[in-house]
């Protein structure tokens, strides 16, 4: 299968291009980006000389729907709105790791996202790409939402617990902590070194745009979750997102009965890991693979039980999960090319 | 003045040395360890060369109490539980920065500490000293227990509203961030560079022994105030904590309202600077320093209250704390000896 | 094939694991340490829980030699030494990734090393693992001697210019920096992170065990190289080495003379990577992989050549070099199951 | 005494502000920026509210002349050259951060700096401060050139034994090592955290700016000395300098006779300290100081005598030696305002 990726300068579009690289089934036919045609790829990205030689091309549609089957877009917000309908509109299908076709409600779209939603039909069409809670087969899907970074950590730690009506539905408080390669390539105050090293931030208080994206996540099993409190914050370190989630137990409940939740809803999902009880996992333990790791406990004191999960943001929580849904389009493994295990230390 | 300080090759104690050696109204007597007598401070801690020239001695409590006014006790549980009323006893008063003196309830201390408690009336005369809610002169204490570094910066974001009531009694989740040094000079794999490095780490769940003292901070202002649920995490960083506090307003609030709480509360106090609406400090904008640096908001979407607070958990969350209350003992201004800014960046 | 690695807990062995986990020709058959025996590897190892099931076993020679092909051993000092005979002499091969049969000299081994080295048919025997300058076929190689950390990026980036007669004999200087995973898994003030984080250290000046692994890799070139500085330091971060290497060339050159020196030495080796003139490579653009990176260049005004080489001291500088050289003992590509790109960031 | 700071925003006039906040001498009068006129610099620094209240100004010659008596430029390249001479002209004493008036050759400075350099006549007035080499008493300097931060740690490391002619004069090789707040406060490629972060780096090698400034400083003492080789590294961390420096001796010597030269040279200087044979500093040890830490060897097999040194670059690399040339030139004790303890961890 050919693919094309669309926004292949920033890390979401790095990482694709590292794991694809090595996919069995899959050959990279050309990346794209807004600006610096003709330039290699590798110019901006030196570890990926000898190893890719694409250069960067302007998107031409026409020709792209001629050549390719798949195109990622790992574009920045409003990009894949107007690209996406081009492509599926002419039989190739579309995986857009941006947030464009994630949030169903247009102008909850437009509040958070300050710009205008995509077309009602095709984001009816779009499927939430959270790997492990598809509903149904996608082979015959033309568009996948890739979810966000925090929503897929967050969202894979409260499902079960939601789905097993344990939480009651209004006291979900999320702590999420990320590394710093979640504000991608782009230079700001905020990722300078010398402000960022050996300092601890917190940021967007209450004012998130993934807020509605896990509520929505939520409100599909249970539609009377009305709000979250989601709270992101920048720690100094690269890769990785921590989501500590605080929730009241509907009624008294036992650390066992909260892990057999976990355990019995993901025993089939390779990608998904439970920590036994005592043990909580950090986000190193994940780091450059396609895993979530979760640990959770219950304290009888206050009535709440405390679901950690850690991901690679830039993996399981972008390339790596639009492969393992590339790879349930194509119906084959969803672990093709995403069995690696965590480089540590 | 002339104070002893006992444990001093921990970093508390080194902090104390380094702040005490420019005290305009004390000089340090001598500093005393469990081991390595007659070894120089400084062949520890090789950036004291030159500037203390201290030997490591044994405590002789006889001789000491004839040679010094005040005692710094910044030594592993247990200890000073058995040493301070040895010196108070002879006329020498005690700044405990460990945990032996904070909780008033001994079988608490027991059950969270894992020893046995200090005497009861000693736990009863021992002055909990988060300076800005001391209650009284105590220019008259015998004992000053030092809070924790968790438990101060907590406390500063959470007395203010629960003083003013605002704040449903049990809905207080507090997700705690600390550099690495609040884990001491001791080795353990919990602090090995290539696994802490780049990493991040949540330890003792439900099960920190701060948590009752936190509570018990609370409680003294609203008694129904049950339990909280406080979760420590382990950034890779050396210095600083950050507390994001959480909690549900009793009525309807404003976020303009929430401030002014603090405003008004902290308007004199020179080490605790309440930051304006929609900015939020970071833990390096007081390291080094004696400040606890706070930012306030309020979702109407939750009804929920979240407080930031940041320390140096070495300065005010420790040694610089303990000066501060040094200061108010004697008399004198408490700025002395701790009035300098963050080093940044 | 089968292999047993010996040592599989240290940071190493681990990394053996990861690779070899993903390798189409091997099998990991046990793994082996000196205590632990029947934990799993996963218990000292989060991240390889549901990856790896190999629980730890004592070494048992008699059983490993009628049931594996090869033994990697990642030990201290001295045990492969004892070890890798009893293997040999049973017809299985071995890959040492200790220091044990790297110098060939006994008495030098003794000096740097500090016990007494392997039996000298053996070291004689023994082929040095630099796998781009291996001087012949190893395929019936016994026991290969997988270089250190250091020397493998040092020699790739001094042996073409020696090999090419420019240098000054005893003009080379090399001053290297080494991530902290190079200190292993032991606990050790030098690698306590609250004080290796944030800072920069220097170590064994004139006198790590390295230094003799170098000279003797020269002197196989360049018998007139009697003695060269080397100099390690400790940078606070967790992978990587960075060797900056300094020479005077004997007669004046020009970068361009220098480059093509090193483009046509390496130009049919996959896992060195020379980069153009100006360019220069970090520690971070071969993280997680099995290159060698290098840039050079020279001054005029001071007749100096300045090679720079970098590597990941767990890979190229150990376990992925030792895989390399086990695909060449097999006759198969060499880039077998390490045909990975770097990690960046 | 009244003093402005002209290029306050920068780290090197932040730094200033917080070691003047705390001088018992001087009182900062007004600070200037080239923008942001009206803002507080608080506003640019959090971490200064409350403490600091001084609005940004632009600069005003005229006024400032009549109202301070020496003014700080912490200024880019060229714009510390067109304003010192209208301050001094009318009696305001002028120390400078920037590199204007360091160099004597002015065709050296347009060479290396790329631009035009100062007027020859203030070239050759302006007095070096590398404090402690410092010829002669400077109370009636009117124009100090502050050094940098790479020539200062350098030339106090290699200056004793070039003035002991211990050192073959062509035979220097700095390899040197900063931390990321050296690059300022701008953003750049090079300073965002993702790609620095866990990551070491090589820069400008042979061709830094500092080259000819560390070289002049030599040749005043031995004019034989023609070239050196410098090249700079960036390490994952935010202050301190390391620079390894490495000579061939002149004739054979002894580690003994070479930290006799250092022990002597020093022993007067408070802020240069000398550490016994064995020991080397660490970049940590006099972090948020002024100190200069140097430790030596010597190599029998190679002849090579190493020096290491540290210093913070933002204290005794820019602001701290700039307050230590303030102090020299009103003629009080050196120490006034900087005697303070590193921060350590």
């Amino acid at each position: 299968m050919k693919v094309a990726i669309i926004g292949a300068t920033g890390y979401g579009g790095a990482e694709l291009v590292r794991i694809l690289r090595n996919h069995s089934h899959v050959s990279i036919h050309s990346i794209h980006a807004s600006s610096s045609y003709g330039d290699l790829l590798a110019d901006s990205y030196p570890h990926m000389q000898t190893l890719v030689d694409n250069q960067i091309e302007a998107v031409d549609v026409d020709k792209l729907v001629k050549e390719v089957d798949l195109v990622f877009t790992a574009t920045p917000s409003g990009v894949a709105r107007d690209l996406a309908p081009q492509f599926i509109e002419q039989g190739v299908k579309v995986i857009d790791i941006s947030g464009d076709f994630r949030i169903k409600n247009r102008e909850q779209y437009k509040e958070w996202y300050g710009m205008e939603a995509a077309e009602a039909t095709l984001l009816n069409e779009a499927v939430y790409g959270l790997t492990e809670w598809l509903e149904e087969d996608i082979s015959d899907a033309r568009i996948i939402a890739n979810p966000g970074c925090f929503p897929t950590g967050i969202l894979l730690g409260l499902l079960p617990l939601v789905k097993a009506d344990l939480v009651e539905e209004n006291s979900i408080i999320v702590d999420a902590k990320t590394g710093v390669s979640g504000a991608g390539k782009g230079l700001s105050a905020a990722t300078h070194f010398s402000e960022t090293n050996d300092n601890f931030k917190i940021y967007k208080v209450n004012e998130h745009q993934h807020t509605p994206e896990i509520e929505q996540g939520l409100q599909r099993i249970n539609s009377n979750i009305e709000a979250i409190t989601f709270t992101p914050h920048l720690a100094p370190m690269t890769r990785g997102i921590m989501a500590t989630m605080y929730m009241t137990a509907k009624q008294p409940t036992t650390k066992e009965e909260v892990l057999e939740v976990f355990q019995e809803r993901y025993k089939d999902d390779f990608f998904v890991r439970v920590r036994p009880l005592g043990q909580f996992p950090t986000t190193k333990e994940v780091s450059g693979s396609n895993f979530c790791d979760i640990g959770v406990t219950y304290d009888e004191r206050t009535n709440r039980i405390t679901v950690v999960s850690v991901i690679d943001n830039l993996v399981k929580g972008a390339s790596g999960q639009a492969v393992q849904n590339m790879n349930k389009l194509m119906g084959i493994d969803e672990k093709t090319g995403i069995d690696f295990m965590p480089v540590f230390p």
